[in-house]
This record gives C-alpha cells, sequence and structure tokens, in this order.
C-alpha cells in the first residue's frame, strides 16, 4: 500500500523537492539570507500540506528553525526528527555540470545543491509523514525540527533546545544526514566525529611589499604559514598539536576487527578518486581513519597574488582554514583551544598570528542496543531483505550530542546517501532511488517503532 | 636656466604625468589590453611634442613597443633611454587610500599604480628631453625605447632588440627604474637580481571531497603544499634546491664591507615594516640578502574554500605563485629548471604535481669605471651636492642583461625611486620632488656625458 502510494506520488515528490532546492539556501553567505529564510517558509508550508499541526517559523539570532508536530496519543511513542534545510556554499562554481540550483535527473540522479545534504533526505520525512496520514498508518507521534544552520555550526540550535524541552520531548529522534555504504549493503551509522573549525591569519609586514627589494630579509607569511600548516602532521601522519591525543578512545582490537569488516575495495576507492596512493595516519586502515581517528585539514588557503600573470609581492599576509575530525572523548571546546594555543607558539617572532574560532560539534556515539535502533534494523530487513551494518562516520553532526545532552535523548542516524554524492563538492547529488527507497523505509522504521 | 624651465612648467608636468597614470595599462591582465594600448599611445604622442622625430608605436606578439629619437649629429654619443609604462595589478584594492588610477598629491607624494614604476621615472626623461630641446641644451643623441611587458617579464622586447640592432645603436642604455637610499643619500644600482618566476599545482583527488568523509584517508593538496613549500628553505634560511647555489659568485670580504656601508637602520627598518623581527638566511646582513644573496619566496597561495564562514572541504587542488631572486652567475632559465625538477621529486605519490613557468630574468652588474657611470655621478654631485653610493638591488631589470648581451651595451641605472614608495603594493606613490629633481640630475647626466 505505502509502495502503491509512493509510485504514484513519486513525480509529485520530484517535482516538490526540485522547488526546494532551487532556493539558494547558503546559510555561511550572508547575501542568501533571505533566500534561507525562504526555504524555511517552503519547509513550513509542505508540513502543513501533509497533514502537521503547530506548524511554526520560529526565530533565532541567526536563521530560523522550522517546528512542526503530529500528536496523535498520550501514551504511544514519540519521534524526533531533525534536519536542515541550509546548504554549502556551491564554489567552484565553474566545475558543476549543471547550475548548482537548478536541479536535473541525469543518470537516475537529482543533481543540485543539498539534493543529498539534507534537503534530499529531509524532504523523505516529510512525504513518509504525509503518506503515513494519508493512508491512515500513522501510529506514532512525531515531531519536526528542520534547521537552517547546521552547516554553519547550529549556533542557534542550543538555546532552542533549552528553552523548548517540553514541547520537544520524545522517546528518540531519528536523522536522515548520513550514508549507506552502498544500495547493496545497507547501514546504520553508530559513530559519528565531531569538528573544530578555525581560521588562521599570518601577518608579516604591515603592507604588500616588492619581493625584489624584500625578499630574503622580511619573513613571507605565505611560506611562514607553510611550514606552519606542514608542522602539524609528523612524519607518522599524526597530530603534533600536544594533548591532541589525550581523549581518544582507542578501539578494542574486537572492534576494530568489526569495523573492518564493512566492505571496502582500495583499489576502487583510488579509482575513483583518481589518486596513486592514500595517506594518512600510519598503523590505521582507511575505514579506521576515517572513522575512529582525528584528523586535521586545511579546508582553504589564500594570501597574496592569486590573479592571471605574474606578480612579485611578497604579501603583507596569509590565511587557512582549518578544521579538525574529533572522536570520542575529545573535546571540540578543548581541542580548538589547543590548536590555538600550539598554533600561536609555533609562530616565529617575525610574524604575527591570529586564530579565530568557527563552529564545532562534539563527536558521538549511538547505541545499538536500543528500541529505535531495533526499529531501524527491522525496517531495513522489511525493505531490503538484509540486516543494516553499523558504521563510524567520519562526518559530523553536533546536534546528536547536544540531544543527548540536553534532552537525554538517544539518537538514530537512518540515513540513504551515499560516500560518492560529492556533498559539500560541485555536482552534489541523490539518487532517485535513494530518495525513494528511504521513504519507504522510514516508513517501515515507524511501523516497526510503534509496534515494539 | 633648467631649474627655471622646470619651475615654470612644474604643473603641466604634473598634470600630463597624471594623464598618464590614469590609464590602468596593467600588462598582466587581458582585460586592460586596449588600456594598455593607449598609454603606449600617450607616449607616442607626448614623445613627439617634447620633439622627438621618428616616432612609432611597433607591434609585437604582445603589447607594443614605443620608439623615438633626436638625432643631432653622427659623431656625438648616444644615449638609448629605456623604460616601461605597464604597470603591476593594483590588488588588493580595498588597501588603497585613494584609487590606484586616480592620482593625487598627499603628503607632497604623487599616489598612484605606476607613479614610481616605471610611468613617473619614465616621464622625468621625456621632459627632461623636452627641456633641453626647448633650451637648445642637447649635445647627445637620445633614443627612447619604452615597453608595455617589463611587469610581465618582457617576453617580446628581445625579439624586438635583435631586429633593430642598427636602430638602436649607442653608447649607453639610461634606466631610471630603481631607487636611492634616501634624498639625503642617492645612489646609484650596480648590481641587480635576476628572476625565475614559477607556477605550482598540486592535484590530490579529482574533486573537492567532504573533510568529515574522506579527512584523514585522502592526501590535502593544501597540506601537501604546505609542506613542499615549507622544505624549500631549510633552518638557516637556505634554499634547500640542489645546485641553486652552486653558481653564486660570493663577494670578497673587502666588497662585503664596502657593501654594509650604506647607511641601514634596523630599527627603523622593522618600525616601517611594523614587524617585530627580519628573517633571512644566516651569516648575512640585510643588505647582503637583499641586495647580494639569492631568494625564493611565495608571491601568492590559494585553495580550498576562501569564502566566508566555513566550508568543510577536502580541496581537489592547490596552487601558489613562487619566485627566486637570483645573483650573478646564477642562470634564470637553469634556476627554474632546477626548481621545476627538485619540486616535482618531493612530490608524495599520493598527489600530482604540475609547474609552469613564467617570465624570468638573468641577474647583472653594471661597471662603475664607464664613461657613462662618471657622468652620472657627476649630475648627482651637481645638482645634489654630494657623490652617489653604488648600491645592489633586490629588485630586478631582465632587460638589462638582454642590452649587454644583444647590444653589447652597459647600462646606468639612475633611478629616482625610494623602498618606500610601496611599488607593487597597494598606495604605490612617488615623491614630486624626486620627479623634479630627477628630470634636473637627467639633464646634468647629459651634459657631463657629452662633454667626457
Amino acid at each position: 500500500m505505502i509502495k502503491e502510494y509512493i509510485q504514484s506520488n513519486q513525480q509529485r515528490f520530484l517535482n516538490e523537492l526540485f522547488d526546494l532546492l532551487r532556493i539558494p539556501s547558503v546559510s555561511a553567505d550572508s547575501r542568501n539570507k533571505a533566500d534561507v529564510r525562504r526555504a524555511a517558509e517552503f519547509i513550513v508550508q509542505k508540513l502543513k500540506d501533509a497533514g502537521a499541526d503547530s506548524v511554526e517559523l520560529c526565530e533565532t539570532k541567526g536563521h530560523p528553525i522550522v517546528y512542526g508536530q503530529k500528536i496523535i496519543g498520550a501514551s504511544l511513542p514519540t519521534v524526533l526528527v531533525y534536519g536542515h534545510y541550509d546548504v554549502q556554499p556551491p564554489d567552484p562554481l565553474n566545475l558543476w555540470t549543471s547550475p548548482p540550483f537548478e536541479p536535473v535527473i541525469r543518470d537516475e540522479k537529482i543533481f543540485a545543491r543539498g539534493s543529498c545534504d539534507d534537503k534530499g533526505q529531509v524532504y523523505m520525512h516529510i512525504k513518509a509523514f504525509e503518506a503515513m496520514v494519508k493512508l491512515g498508518q500513522l501510529k506514532c507521534n512525531i515531531k519536526f525540527m528542520i534547521e537552517g544552520e547546521e552547516e554553519v555550526g547550529s549556533d542557534n540550535l542550543g538555546a532552542f533546545v533549552k528553552e523548548n524541552k517540553a514541547r520537544l520531548k520524545a522517546d528518540v529522534i531519528l536523522i536522515s544526514d548520513t550514508s549507506l555504504i552502498s544500495l547493496d549493503h545497507p547501514s546504520i551509522t553508530v559513530g559519528l566525529r565531531g569538528l573544530s573549525y578555525l581560521e588562521v591569519e599570518v601577518t608579516g609586514p604591515n603592507r604588500d611589499l616588492h619581493s625584489g627589494v624584500y625578499g630574503g630579509a622580511v619573513a613571507n607569511p605565505i611560506n611562514v604559514l607553510g611550514k606552519m600548516i606542514a608542522s602539524l602532521h609528523d612524519e607518522n601522519g599524526r597530530v603534533t598539536i600536544p594533548g591532541f591525543y589525550d581523549k581518544v578512545v582507542e578501539l578494542s582490537e574486537a572492534d576494530r576487527k568489526k569495523l573492518n569488516e564493512a566492505p571496502f575495495d582500495l583499489g576502487d576507492y583510488k579509482k575513483d578518486l583518481a589518486i596513486d596512493d592514500i595517506r594518512g595516519e600510519i598503523g590505521y586502515t582507511t575505514l579506521e581513519r576515517t572513522g575512529i581517528r582525528p584528523t586535521l585539514d586545511a579546508n582553504g588557503i589564500w594570501g597574496g597574488y592569486t590573479g592571471e600573470g605574474a606578480k612579485t609581492v611578497l604579501p603583507s599576509k596569509a590565511s587557512a582554514k582549518i578544521s579538525m575530525r574529533l572522536v570520542p572523548n575529545q573535546d571540540s571546546k578543548e581541542v580548538s583551544e589547543l590548536f590555538t594555543k600550539h598554533f600561536l607558539s609555533i609562530a616565529p617572532k617575525s610574524v604575527k598570528v591570529k586564530v579565530t574560532h568557527h563552529h564545532g560539534g562534539q563527536p558521538a556515539v549511538t547505541p545499538t542496543n536500543s528500541r529505535a535502533f531495533k526499529a531501524a534494523s527491522d525496517a531495513f530487513v522489511e525493505v531490503w531483505g538484509k540486516a543494516p551494518i553499523p558504521t563510524r562516520d567520519g562526518g559530523s553532526i553536533p546536534i546528536v550530542s547536544l540531544f543527548k545532552k540536553e534532552l537525554d535523548l538517544d539518537t538514530v542516524l537512518m540515513g540513504f546517501g551515499l560516500d560518492s554524492d560529492a556533498i559539500h563538492s560541485p555536482n552534489e547529488h541523490y539518487g532517485v532511488r535513494n530518495f525513494l527507497i528511504g521513504i519507504e523505509t522510514i516508513v517501515a522504521f515507524y511501523k516497526h517503532f510503534s509496534k515494539n
């Protein structure tokens, strides 16, 4: 019955999602503020259309949060669905095959910024809810909280959660913002890395200088920054910040073995990325490096002359964005402070260094022995014909640890993306099949969760 | 008489120079192609107005070269004046106090891109020529060759010089494109560093990746590039490229001593640049580091997300512009090749590296025992009341070695800028006094040169 409903409404579902994808709700860019709001208003309307009550666009100090609910019985279990309607910036634009905010389907995939992360996955929940309401199959209470600042650190969600503890009361959080191993290997994410994100600025002379007149006598901020970034890893690929690994929980040999049982083909991995070699912390596999080990990456760097041709400048400044992925039990704030202290300490006297903190998030693990996890697992068995593999994901969803702390609620991370979906990259896409089977699996989750 | 002529025409001279400075003749930027041509046409007209014959806008494969001459007697000595009417890009625009192509005088300085390098200095020669013609004082033949590609490596000047050897026949080259120590310490540049300029591109994965999903397992091009740039200097500030120092001529202790007799105050130097410490090759003074030692600087770097806020991308590419200043007897082409070979060799297997050669130039020394040098020295004594100090400049004027090679002519580098003029930087400026006294000194040079 649900299958038929999805099938007969498939084109409308996609059309509606495309309307949402057309809104450039880039939360990081202040020029898109009105667009972000427009996306929130779109979600409000679609929740109402699907049958939600008390739908509200809740103002925050930043972008608004959309709340909506359907309470059908005080004794029934309640699921709180979290997602986000904001998206990453689309740069670099020239690498997109089709414009990021003009969704198209190619090879049965929806190409658009946010198609997978997270508009497409949020929209599955709204349509699963619609289907259950229309078919009279809803046997749980549902609450929706869809925010607009996930991609910039969910700065105002914490206050909202604290102020709305009663309204947000639930039995479990359900989030679709992660990936499956593949369509052949369904999986549920049970661990997420945290994040510390910083921006550094190295200033040498007070103005750009002629590199001929001053070169060789005055510290060059680009050379200095390059050296400072290089020094953040040792020859074994380990981060050199003192104290960085102090709180890292080492997995048991048994847990490591289990983690490495997930299907992974190094040849395919290298081929997909067109690289001749992988690179990471010595002594760990790729699955471990991205799942259970903390890492440090420069996300952006700029300084001096970057235009056409040659300019012989010794620049005044060079800057970089640097982020660290964290694992249990590292603390985002503490690691940001360790970084700052270390980075300032390694600066030569010939330059001045400024470190700015961007957003962060705590690492998290989710239980695999809960009622909700079992319902999710059963849903996969029913719809996919096989049990999901528990995996550790490299990405960060800071809200998971916030929910645990403020609402004492565990989360089920039932995501339907694929690592190859190019989220945060040009040509982000989301499989039409992932979208549709996701809706079906979510409906099955509610069925099993209400039964248990 | 010359003093009076300059004084009574001072305002017109400045007005004309301002018209030239208003033309954004940025040779590096293809969008300014028509502007560059307009600047050439301006020079053509002003040479004609000043009394030059056979003035011609000579086409090249790039920007045009302006040629003009005044031959007054086959037996008289001939001076070939070289200069350039193209300018450096004005970026970063936001750091200019007044717009780069809207010249203004503040604190008796002309602020505009090109005011010192080299439009202001070229224009001194045109006005000195005008004055001598008008006053009937011209006792030499003069030839002008003013090009439009100096800031991008004078790519087409070599061919022009080779094809016009007869036309360019002269006794000496006179160039004003360098600096004085100060208005209290007149000086003549007798050594120039050469240049090798390269662009490097490091490619990791074939697309921008999510740093959470891939971070820690895939080489990050920014981190790799930072490390590669850092490795180009050792702990003593020496360049690590094998063979880099092989052909460097070490100065005698006596020559080093003489070089270090030039007035230099480290406190003032640091204060002017707002730096707490200088940085360079161990064992050499600042004057040596910028005058007689080869150096390596990154002139620009870019990669990943450089916009507002935070984006957790592991970028596909990172790039840098890197240049080296060379000293006798390093060879620009050879050093570029040494760099390329070394840079490719230090790349880890996890990335691909591409190196592109931009323009270069040979280092040069000019004789201090020539008739022309003596005339220049005498001119300073007459106008400034003191003999000029011979100095080694850090900048590069590749044409000097080209002239020596193709025309067998020595050059006199009689520049009137100051190191603090911020050439190649925001707020480039040129002292009104430097401009006017420069004209007077040039006229005195011709007087002494024709007498000798």
